[in-house]
């Protein structure tokens, strides 16, 4: 039984940004010569997430704009009176998995 | 170390439609004859997902209303610039996981 | 190849609660001496879910809300003409996973 293990860094340049690390997953499991097996792709951020979708910006977009209409910006989350202003990055993380 | 993948195949009669798959799932597990492991079940398309709930008719009908509520069909989704018209679609999976 | 299965088992004081289990699966993680593989961390009750967030009583609070608020408690719910009265929770369950 073989593992393998690859940690990626992704710096955002706007708040919120989807990135597509769709080539990153293929070169690691292919770099890995394992036949058959899983793949735990795990985004190590609490404000972040993994999501398997369509690679198309619009559709981009439409789930952007939905994270925000469920889990909109706001000033008062309690979250907030640790000083922090991302309650909404939190609870849209959720929407988008781990 | 054993892995045993199975593939399956489902056409949907409705638009939208919760398939119970428990059995697949057991007939799959108890097929390899692996005492200790992991089951991974994942839809491996983008506009479908696995859930493990309660298999009770009346909440799988909550269930489908609840994804519309929260993620509508509406004609002015971005992605629909493609042509394609099912951009809810995209948003509903997301709800109901990989 | 080895494996490492523990069951915990949590009984909630209140309708809806959030237990931090990180210690728990710290302790199970170091306790099995397995260097490089995966964790599976699995709510097996399908009301509950498993999230991985801040441990911060704000944070935790604001999930509360946003869960309630996404998927209220309604008398209404076509699951509930099955006696129970818990088809938020199910909905709920599905927004922090499995």
């Amino acid at each position: 039984m073989r593992f393998h293990t690859e940690y990626h860094y992704f710096n955002t340049k706007t708040k919120r940004e989807l990135i597509n690390i769709t080539s990153q997953v293929e070169e690691a499991v292919s770099k890995c010569s394992i036949k058959e097996g899983m793949a735990l792709v795990s985004a190590m951020h609490i404000t972040a997430g993994v999501i398997v979708n369509d690679h198309e910006p619009g559709l981009w977009q439409d789930i952007d704009e939905w994270v925000e209409k469920l889990a909109p910006f706001r000033e008062d989350y309690r979250h907030h009176r640790t000083g922090e202003t991302n309650g909404d990055a939190h609870l849209k993380s959720l929407l988008v998995h781990h």
